[in-house]
């Protein structure tokens, strides 16, 4: 069992992280250019079909078993006006979640992938991190080693997803610790603010900030400080996947902020990771540039609950259905170019 | 049974193009409303779900019939050296794909649609369009009626694709003709050519504008004497798709230029029509824009054979997933915003 139980030790697991298999991979590279097309006519289905190779270390990977995970939580900050919906919504929509209601439930079966909701004590909303911590290094550890263990051992694939009102504010303000700029930079609509409900998100970042000062320069310590319990599981997560050799794809903005502390940590920290789509809330496209993570789709969505992470699972499918299923050019007797 | 035994009838047949039911796109973008989810936030899912309303005529879209049809043809141009890869190609990759073994045969099973190929007398290539009419009159209302006729009435939507050693090349003329600009504008490397490659497709093109001179002016005339085989079919498939009230998913490059004139001879030609993805050949997305379509998809793609449409199926079937399938607020209890 990989210790989680503080700060720390959190901190030595970042620093123990696994990589890819490069021989894995340029066999599957070296499998793309005998199939029948010209060489690289798939684009990014071809580096699709490689990178699932390196980080599932086999040179024809599988998507047999793929896990959605959702995590919950709820946010302090509410209280500051930062949502156009009011914080109960959380619970509720876990409820909508387990009934089968949702977008996301409909997006992981089209998908062919199980769901998992895992609720982090929303009934218990994080401190309002504008004046105090949001969690304490036990409230973080915790979270995060949830989410390490909702990784299951024998996943093809894990997709990450998220609900909690309010937490596009603390998203912004994780990234604002992380990346620099002041909340305005970073804050967006999110699930429909107007424009006096911006100013109140930039104000809240700005607070936080202002708040918590240097502490917030340790990317461990500004997840705990002004983040989420559902942002510290999907990090938890993110570790778990690559601990345990399994590729990640992320979702949104709230995902994408969650696990660049990783990146920020380690070098590298999220070559395990694809970045499913950018979403419609701006600051997204820039976190995903000071990442050098290049979305696969970009349809306006800005749902969270992994669902942009989700339907681009059908592109990585696509992607292997090419790379294992194509004939080669001498399979075919098919000319060379 | 629509009159297209030549030019002038097809003409006519384009001047009869049935509209989209609006009350059922009505009925639709209400029901995106109540469902659990912030207005807007599934963003393009949302739009696709209404536009498969309107063109199906029912508030309640489905794809439980899709068909991806590719057309294959051969051209006379390959003899000026505009393709990576030898004219037999075509007749290689037709027996390939009724083998199984070709990307689209991998993408159509993973998409859960239809696949059939139809050649068109590939065994006789088309003339040299650089110095002869590609088609007769009569050649290109039969390869149009076949386009036409292999749309099935029962599909909920239609995919198009193709096979052609030396098609981009054809399509570039197309284009040329119906949006101005010489070769060099519209001419890319295709499935691979070198830069001197490049230099004789841009040549092919412009001898073709030269010796065909003002007769281009007309869309039809332009698909006929720069066009090919397939591409007429896949003009007629369009044509067919329209008449029949069945949504279209148009590919790359080729594909684009092929259904192109129906939007030239008539304001909303391709209103039925959704881009799947924009191609890596550069002058697809001038294409499209000249169209005003915006692709679903842009994964460097660049395969044709109706590869990039069969991966954007899944983005469809994602839409109507939470379209047909998600709670309402109220159905769920959950609180509005």
């Amino acid at each position: 069992m990989t210790d989680l139980s503080s700060t720390d030790a959190i901190r030595a697991a970042c620093r123990a992280l696994p990589e890819g298999d490069a021989d894995a991979a340029r066999a599957a590279a070296e499998r793309q250019n005998t199939l029948t097309k010209p060489p690289g006519s798939l684009g990014r289905l071809e580096e699709i079909a490689v990178f699932l190779a390196q980080w599932q270390g086999r040179a024809q990977p599988a998507l047999e078993t793929v896990d959605i995970l959702v995590f919950a939580g709820s946010h302090g900050v509410v209280a500051r006006g930062v949502s156009a919906f009011p914080g109960e919504v959380t619970q509720q929509m876990v409820a909508n979640f387990a009934a089968g209601g949702a977008a996301i439930n409909q997006l992981a079966k089209a998908a062919g992938a199980r769901l998992s909701v895992v609720p982090l004590e929303v009934e218990r909303p994080t401190g309002d991190f504008t004046c105090e911590p949001a969690m304490s290094n036990a409230e973080f550890a915790d979270a995060v080693q949830k989410g390490y263990e909702a990784v299951p051992a024998d996943a093809d694939l894990v997709c990450l997803g998220e609900m909690g009102i309010g937490n596009t504010t603390a998203a912004a303000a994780v990234v604002a610790a992380l990346f620099g700029g002041g909340g305005a930079r970073w804050v967006g609509r999110g699930s429909g603010v107007d424009d006096a409900g911006m100013r109140r998100k930039a104000d809240a970042v700005d607070a936080a900030l202002a708040c918590h000062g240097s502490t917030l320069a340790d990317p461990l310590s500004a997840l705990r400080l002004v983040g989420g319990r559902e942002l510290a599981a999907m990090f938890g997560a993110a570790l778990g996947a690559r601990h345990k050799h399994i590729p990640l794809l992320i979702d949104g903005f709230v995902c994408t902020a969650a696990v660049a502390p990783l990146a920020r940590l380690e070098t590298g920290g999220l070559a395990h990771a694809l970045a499913g789509h950018v979403s419609a809330e701006a600051a997204h496209g820039k976190v995903l540039a000071e990442l050098g993570l290049r979305p696969l789709l970009d349809l306006g969505m800005r749902l969270g609950e992994g669902s942009g992470g989700a339907v681009a699972i059908s592109i990585l499918r696509a992607a292997l259905a090419c790379h294992n299923g194509m004939a080669t050019f001498a399979e075919a007797g098919v000319s060379g170019g």
